[in-house]
């Protein structure tokens, strides 16, 4: 499948003559053909009007149509081949083999989808019996089941080109729930988009669904992306990336003459709790853990442990002088762009000014003009007093706070804010105090991890990849695994309708052999 | 149990210093005792941290303790006794019949809420297996349980002193959720409130549950709601009333440092869809029913049928007239508050100014200056252009907009606005000009019923009463029946926590012995 640089509205592809986007390799720090044509409302306008016309056949189609559907983006995106691993490569400068692992999570996560879709517990059909001899009033039928939401704008993230971004989670959920998507293409890898777009347009047409199920737009600036967000025909919107860029979304939102839900994904410091008798019993190992997870993928994952508390004594000083050490071998990469790279030296050069102790930095490497890696330590005296510390630098960095005692430990806890994760490091000896963290850190975040680090999501039915704001603009959903499709449906109720006119998930005889609440059991009933 | 005119801040009762309000007896036209002391910031900052301090103990004890306080709350209200009944009578001109009946559904819908603690399906417990040997990388043990977001306030309706206001549905499904609530007692039935306040916090005291899971604050104007809901340690908000009460929270929610979900129930007209089988066969019976469920309770009912659409013949003008005559025999009567009776009067003003036909309206009553029931007609196409026809009138009044034909009344319906219910009156030969009405009400409405009027809201499994916005801030949820629980809740996950720190939903054995899923198979496993 070739490039073009056009856009993916419904089943035609366009050619944006707004602006000339190019694709860059940011590795060899050079453009990349072909250059892409920028759109701009017309463009927004035609997408949302196919997506709105396409939303009662999509959402009415039989469940079955829609899981293959679903099944054929993934099969679509494994025929794209090598040439997908290696524009992703060029646009990202994250090693194959990430982004192949990358490839597999994207696909597997659409086949569970799919696997929902036809499993059906997300309608959570529900039934209640009419009882017309009740007193003093009768009772009514009433059925429940939940609907999609409508169409949804999704906005991909840089780090993860593949999934989180054209076919990732959130255009996986919203599908899976019934609602038309329209992507944004990510500037840092439009190559891929339009890629991975094309993949699954084909499969839009192959299953004969109508085109407006899927488009793919290019713009420059954020232009393109507030105008879909403030279309009336979108329902919804899902973004992971910065939280300027979240909160920008948000506010949109909420101004529209109907706000909608945003769903956005966006800052996270992971603090990580090292707790004595973890640090007493293998330091050393836990370092060398810690200094990986901080470097892993240069560090651009929102799950990346940016904080670390442990008790001061010589146990910690040991654990800081492996991690020193470590971390003075970690080589300088290319990151994903030149913004992000500009943005972590100016974050590195703020946290120098914030008196923090600069305990190392890596070397340099290969790469050109590749992010340095850095760790620092402050006291939790420090860290209270200084908000720059709690902030995320996105990048290979991090910070280990340093606590006078327990209680010290937790009141810091108690005031960080929301983030996506909290990891425990532990042994059986520190169990009394990670029984004191636990409650505080349950209010904090959104999954919490023992003798592990954050990086590395499972896509399964009990990850939550979401948490508190500002981890994310809405705590109550996830952004990974099987429950994120909960946050494009919305519930509606019919009462006393004539059987013909029932959805069939609703029907008496459950021809859809779904689980249901009928009369308060739940069962395939 | 005597009213003081306290407020009940945690289990102490203080008098406001900030402020004094009077209730007020609309049918009688005069000021009740005792006077109340409104209260300001202060007294929201004690409760809110009484609250916070509360969380974590309220959130952890038993469940069996969680819904046996649910319970011994329903106990005390029905030990309240006459005076409840009375009091609630006095301040709301409501007749004692519908108040018994509306004190049915408020301990109902508690006892319900005490049920699903018990049940606990709302933890949405999901257990997936650790596989040590996948390759290529090994998958953690993850396990996700729902937690409650926090303390939540809560906005009381003018127009159900009880099963939506102190312990009403709001109240009940966030105590059920494990958040402490402070209520704002609603201005036009502050003694009401307070009697049923005593009743909770003295359920929290006897049930040995911290002071802070409930407090009910008074105070005048929007000053002190404002602040609650602006207070760092409130989590959610539920309201129900006006919208633009409902917005004014929203807005503040949005604003907060770290914004919070607000769920308003604002405003609805309801719309009926007279099928021309349906008049054809019964339209005077159906004249009948409308008009009284346009007046019942002098129409101050948010699911109050105030827009009935139906195709221009002779069987509708037929329907018209009988409706003509059924609405001159309604008599005036009191409405809640004088506040609600102006709105009334000045809506109608604007109607009458906006070219609808006035049809008829009621005749005076025995109430001294009650509200004169109205009904009106216009065209669809007049409908269209004139908004205000679209508008909410909070009171007997509706307007029956004629259609030339069925395209028409389904390019009519897809303009409106969201709202809580849509009806359908249909008969067999109906069924094909349904079908075609139903996927637009579906993306319209919370609740689509054949046959009844939406007046009369069931408490069970498969209520909704909610809807897209302006009907409420939320489409996502509802604030009537069991699933309105699921608005205060959100996700965690534990991956790879050690057992002894593991939530007793998300242990091995399951103690509690819910429905969990686990590995994707649901069951009590």
């Amino acid at each position: 499948m070739n490039i073009t640089g056009e856009m993916l509205i419904g089943a035609s592809a366009v050619r944006g003559a707004d602006a000339t986007l190019r694709a860059f390799d940011p590795a060899r720090n050079i453009d990349l053909d072909p250059p892409f044509g920028g759109g701009g409302a017309k463009e927004v306008a035609r997408a949302c009007e196919l997506a709105d016309a396409a939303f009662d056949a999509y959402r009415q189609a039989p469940y079955e149509t829609r899981a293959q559907f679903l099944e054929a983006i993934a099969d679509n995106i494994i025929a794209l081949g090598d040439a997908l691993i290696e524009r992703a490569h060029a646009e990202s400068a994250l090693p194959k083999a990430r982004l192949e692992g990358e490839r597999a999570r994207t696909v597997g996560q659409l086949r569970l989808f799919a696997s929902l879709v036809r499993e059906g517990r997300w309608l959570a059909a529900t039934l209640d019996s009419a009882q017309p001899d009740r007193k003093p009033l009768p009772r009514s039928d009433l059925r429940l089941q939940k609907i999609p939401l409508g169409p949804v704008a999704v906005f991909g993230a840089s780090n993860f080109p593949l999934a989180f971004s054209v076919a990732g989670g959130d255009t996986a959920s919203a599908l899976a729930a019934g609602c038309p998507v329209i992507v944004k293409s990510h500037p840092a890898h439009l190559g891929t988009s339009e890629l991975v777009g094309r993949a699954v347009q084909k499969a839009v047409a192959d299953s004969g669904l109508p085109e407006g199920v899927f488009s793919l737009i290019v713009g420059e600036g954020n232009a393109i992306g507030e105008a879909l967000v403030a279309h009336p025909a979108i329902a919804a919107v899902g973004f992971t990336g910065s939280r300027r860029g979240g909160l920008a979304l948000v506010d949109i939102a909420a101004r529209r003459a109907v706000p909608i839900p945003v769903y956005a994904e966006m800052s996270s410091v992971n603090p990580v709790f090292a707790l004595p008798g973890a640090l007493a019993k293998k330091g050393d190992t836990l370092a060398a853990a810690y200094i990986d997870s901080v470097a892993l993928g240069v560090g651009q994952f929102c799950t990346n442990p940016g904080l670390v508390f442990a008790l001061a004594d010589s146990d910690l000083e040991d654990f800081i002088d492996h991690a020193t050490v470590a971390i003075g071998k970690k080589e300088t990469q290319s990151m994903l762009t030149a913004g992000i790279a500009k943005a972590y030296a100016s974050g590195i050069e703020a946290r120098d000014a914030s008196g923090a102790q600069q305990l190392a930095t890596g070397v340099k490497g290969k790469a050109a003009s590749g992010a340095l890696p850095v760790l620092y330590r402050v006291t939790a005296e420090q860290f209270l007093a200084t908000p720059q510390l709690a902030e995320e630098i996105f990048g290979p960095t991090s910070v280990i706070v340093t606590c006078r005692d327990e209680d010290e430990m937790i009141a810091t806890a108690r005031k960080l804010e929301g983030q996506l994760t909290a990891t425990l490091l532990m042994e059986s000896d520190d169990i009394e105090l990670a029984r004191r963290l636990l409650p505080v850190l349950e209010r904090k975040v959104g999954r919490i991890l023992a003798n592990g680090f954050p990086t590395g999501v499972e896509v399964s039915y009990a990850m939550v990849h979401g948490g508190p704001f500002p981890a994310t603009s809405d705590s109550r959903s996830t952004s990974v695994g099987a429950m994120a499709i909960e946050r494009f449906l919305r519930p509606v109720c019919y009462q006393d309708l004539p059987a013909t006119l029932l959805p069939e998930a609703l029907a008496d005889d459950n021809p859809l052999s779904l689980w249901r609440l009928r009369d308060g059991e739940l069962g395939p009933n």
